[in-house]
C-alpha cells in the first residue's frame, strides 16, 4: 500500500447539485439562459451573452441568489459529502461562480470549493466574471498531485474528462451516454453508495 | 478591488489546537516525547526517535488516538473555523499526521487538511512516516496561488514563516516573542475576533 495522502477532486453541477444556469432559466422562465457550450462553443461569448441577458431583465446578483437559494442539492448528496469528508480530503472543483454556488454549498456543509468569481458593481449587477485560470479543474488536480497527494477525480461531463485523465484515478458519475462511449476507461456509476465504494477502494490503494 | 477568489491557508497546532506531541507527552507521562526541533534540529532524526519511543512503550496508533481524542481544540476555535468557512475557502496546512489529527479535525467540523501520513503495520504499530513533501506549507500556498487564488497565510511559529512570506498576506497568531521580533512585517494578534477582522479585510481587497 502506497501511503501517500489522498484527495478526492469532485465536480459540483450534475454530481452534487443541479445545473445552475438551467435551474435559473427554468425558475426565471428566461429560455436563453439554458444555452450551454453545446450551443455556443466559445465560453467567453456564452458568458457575456448570459450577463447581457441578466442585464436586459434587470436581474441583480441578489435576484439570482434568491432563485438559487430555492434549489436543493441532489437527494442524498449532503449525506454522501459528509461521509467522504469523514474519511479523506474532499475538494470540489467547478466552473461555476462562488456568488452563485454559495447557497448550495451551505446546504452541502461548506466543503472547500475551487471555482470562479464574479465582479459585482455598486448596483448589485454582475459587471464581469473572472475565470481563475483556463482548464481550472485539470490544473487543480495537477496542483494537488504536485503537493504530494494521490488524487481521484469524479465528474459527469466532457469538461471533467481532462481532470479525470490527469488524476491517479477517475470515476464518471451519472454521465450522458456519449461520454460513457467516448471514455470507456472510466468506471461509471449512478449511485452515491457505489461511488463511495469506488472512493473507499481508492483510499485503500 | 481585485476579484480573484481567496484562500486562507491556516496552521493547525498552536493556532486551532494544542501542540499534539506535547499533549501526548503529558498524557502518557513520557517526557522524551516533548522534544521538538528546537532540541533535535534534524526532523527525520526527531521523528525516528519519537517512533522508537512509542515502540519501546508498546504504544499503538490506537493508543495514541485514544489519548488525542481526549484533547480539545482551543476555546472558540470551532466557532471561528465555522465563521471563516461561511465567508471564504479555508485550507488547514500542517506538519502533523492525518492519523493523529483526525479526532481533533472532527471537533473542528472537518475542514480540509493538507498534512502528512503514517504507515501503520498489521499490529497497529507506527512503522514509518511519509512527509508529503519538504516545505509542505510553503509549497501548498504556492500551489493555491498558481491555481489563481489570492492567499492569506496564518501561523504561529518559525515553520510557518516561509508560507507567510510566500502568500499575498500573512498574520501571526499567538506567536512567541522571538518570532514577533524577527518578523516585524506581519500583524500579530492573540484573539480569534481580531484574526477574523484581518481576514475580512483581506477578503475585501
Amino acid at each position: 500500500m502506497n501511503f501517500k495522502p489522498k484527495i478526492i477532486a469532485m465536480d459540483l453541477e450534475g454530481v452534487l447539485i443541479p445545473e445552475i444556469w438551467i435551474a435559473v432559466s427554468e425558475k426565471t422562465r428566461i429560455d436563453n439562459l439554458k444555452l450551454t457550450t453545446r450551443d455556443i462553443p466559445d465560453y467567453d461569448e456564452l458568458m457575456r451573452g448570459r450577463l447581457d441577458i441578466l442585464k436586459q431583465h434587470n436581474l441583480t446578483i441578489k435576484d439570482i441568489q434568491k432563485v438559487i437559494s430555492t434549489l436543493d442539492p441532489m437527494p442524498g448528496a449532503r449525506k454522501f459529502v459528509d461521509s467522504i469528508r469523514e474519511k479523506t480530503q474532499l475538494i470540489i472543483v467547478s466552473d461555476t461562480f462562488y456568488e452563485f454556488a454559495h447557497p448550495l454549498m451551505v446546504k452541502l456543509g461548506l466543503p472547500v470549493l475551487f471555482c470562479n468569481s464574479l465582479k459585482i458593481d455598486s448596483n448589485n449587477m454582475i459587471a464581469d466574471y473572472n475565470l481563475r485560470q483556463k482548464n481550472g479543474k485539470k490544473k487543480a488536480v495537477k496542483a494537488f498531485m504536485k503537493c504530494g497527494f494521490s488524487v481521484m477525480a469524479v465528474g459527469d461531463s466532457y469538461n471533467d474528462t481532462a481532470m479525470l485523465a490527469e488524476a491517479d484515478a477517475g470515476i464518471l458519475f451519472r454521465p450522458p451516454e456519449n461520454i460513457i462511449d467516448q471514455f470507456p476507461q472510466y468506471p461509471v456509476t449512478q449511485e452515491y453508495a457505489k461511488l463511495k465504494q469506488y472512493i473507499e477502494k481508492f483510499l485503500d490503494t
